[in-house]
């Protein structure tokens, strides 16, 4: 009935993340042909745009339909992705005396965790191109979030995640009818595993960066923080990065809103800080100069699931944002996390993802460093619940 | 800093939801001293305000404030609750040929569940008033939310569950930092052991309309249902209903929103259908004359745990809303819940709690007698994600 309603939509075409060729937006893409490399969306930005169309817009991350790429209205498959809180941290500012703290709340998107954003998107896209299934290999949250959006979109799922995955993760694909699949090793032996169950091609591969679209969903986190901190932006933004889709889509929407002007030409953008787990700090080594890149990176398992990405496709983009935002790296242990979980949990009420008391000890090991100076403006960003990973948490809360 | 900013809130006093006597609201009060029932908060709605005072608040139930009894802004204790999306099942809409149904997905609320409505603002309150601790009988979800809006807050929190309760909810209260006792027994069970532990009154007892301001926070899932619905309602809403406050509130919202102007005076309002476990069906009881009331009601346990409630002081609240509405109650068993779940996850991509999953058999079992037309539309609240309640359910998602 809606079928022909567009979206109004500005997509123009895709582009080579690496040497920038042009791809269609109007057909199925996966990885560019030239570089086998990320494609990324591109839009038509210079036609003006007024801020005030967000006004009465609903909640969610569709709000910025003219910037995302589906093409019409009945293909968006949504659960209510997006437009998560940005909460004050006052009691822990004033702990340890810092002007301004804050935290995006990820954990309150459906399927309790960012990755809702992506899988939106990319199932989205998948209906709009008549796809009928998808395969993913994942750490846990973007599989379960990928089986809620194809059971929504009534396409088939399988779903390739680390046999020591929490069960809760296991658990809830099956809620979604997807067909899961466990595997000894981490997420790049699991893509291996996607390789092969997926040999005729018969399913959509959504693999982070392997179609384009996931990331269109992730910038919007950058959007949002944009728009809710009323289009001023904070001094710095610690990023917890595995695959590295949200560090990488939050500085393009950056680009994009400045484009656009809806930030100020001239703003100072935040200097984008990536974190990774002692366990797996493929992105470190590379930016440290331990290694030449990561390809070859052997990881281990770590409490923040997430973080378990041994040989990210996305690093040189990565490795992109934090050297034009003059950010940087820092690794965080498994009791350091902990740590940060008990503190998030006793002094502000938040149950965080270990993925997000990672980048609040990476604000708290950056502020002793002197890196980060405690008048600067901080955004963490929590990108899950903590309620998935108690199997992996279990007893150490610190007080019964 | 901001203490003496005001919220504008136009709460007028507190009245006897039994004989309808005066309170003041600007005192700390429980139950009424006339008839020891539960106060209820009445506002000054005569005096115009205007619906566009929404287009640029916050998405969360603060959005609401003049309608709130919070005075003053820098005593709200927040996580970003409220303003969850409405979803459309039209997958679900289509196999049973209804003309419209959706669901207010609650589980996309901070701590998983609709209780963080209720909490956060009696925790506001709380804090107004200068209470220093809190404690509760819970059946799991509204202890949860109590623990985290405690420790927002700086509070002590002392939390009186179940010891069949899912250990989801211990842990993560755990993780707030609170103080929690298991005991063996139902909700009402955990009363008594409240009002021991409680005996020198040093904490506040924030049980379930025992202090007048849960239900303000959750009356705004009715706020919203008319804002989203964009000022129009649904023909039926079903609630799941064990202690009732959402149920009683949501009805008490529109009465306000029709005294305020900002529903017509002559609009038709949805009948309300109270929905219960047959493992614990006190309402159902009173309501169809097996027993004069439930004071003497002796229920079971569900995987429902927020359904055992076997004695809930709101009782003649919720009956009056279900007359008042013209409404009607149902019973659900443990496997239609199960059954319920799966339709839910397979069909739409939502993993909702066991309560969520009763009011979908229930409008089911409804269309089937006939009491519910196809035609209408048809609202279901969920009342929380079905993550906390994995331990009850575990192996019952039908696909492996």
């Amino acid at each position: 009935m809606e079928t022909n309603i567009r979206s109004a939509s500005r997509i123009r075409n895709l582009a080579c993340s690496s040497c920038g060729q042009q791809y269609s937006s109007f057909e199925l893409q996966k990885l560019s042909g030239c570089c086998a490399m990320p494609l990324v969306s591109e839009y038509d930005l210079s036609e003006p745009l007024s801020k005030e169309i967000l006004a009465k817009r609903e909640g969610t991350m569709w709000r910025y339909r003219e910037l995302l790429p589906v093409l019409s209205k009945s293909n968006i498959v949504s659960l209510g992705e997006g437009f998560t809180p940005i909460l004050e941290l006052n009691n822990l500012a004033a702990k340890y005396e810092l002007s301004s703290l804050v935290l995006k709340d990820e954990g309150q998107n459906p399927t309790g965790s960012f990755k809702a954003r992506g899988l939106s998107m990319a199932i989205s896209k998948a209906k709009e191109f008549g796809v009928t299934g998808c395969i993913i290999p994942t750490a846990g949250n973007a599989g379960v979030a990928m089986a809620a959006y194809c059971a929504r979109a009534g396409m088939k799922a399988v779903v390739v995640m680390p046999r020591h995955t929490p069960a809760a993760f296991k658990e809830e694909c099956y809620w979604y009818g997807a067909e899961v699949h466990l595997i000894d090793g981490l997420i790049n032996d699991c893509a291996a595993k996607v390789q092969e169950l997926n040999a005729d091609g018969g399913l959509l591969d959504v693999s982070t960066l392997k179609e384009p679209y996931r990331l269109e969903g992730k910038k919007t986190m950058g959007y949002e923080i944009a728009e809710q901190l009323n289009w001023s932006l904070p001094d710095v933004i610690l990023y917890p990065a595995g695959g590295g889709t949200g560090l990488i889509g939050i500085w393009k929407a950056f680009q994009e809103l400045k484009a656009l002007g809806w930030l100020a030409s001239d703003i100072k953008l935040p200097r984008m800080v990536a974190v990774q787990a002692e366990n797996c700090r493929p992105l470190i080594d590379t930016y440290t100069g331990k290694q030449a890149n990561a390809k070859q990176y052997v990881g281990k398992p770590t409490i923040a699931n997430g973080l378990a990405v041994p040989r990210p496709i996305g690093e040189n983009m990565m490795l992109r944002v934090i050297q034009e935002s003059e950010g940087t790296v820092m690794g965080i242990t498994e009791a350091e996390m902990l740590e940060g979980m008990r503190e998030l949990g006793h002094r502000e009420g938040l149950f965080v993802a270990p993925e997000g008391a990672a980048v609040w000890m990476a604000a708290r090991k950056l502020i002793t460093s002197g890196w980060l100076s405690p008048s600067e403006s901080i955004l963490l960003l929590n990108t899950g619940s903590g309620q998935k990973y108690l199997e992996n948490v279990t007893g150490q809360a610190g007080i019964r």
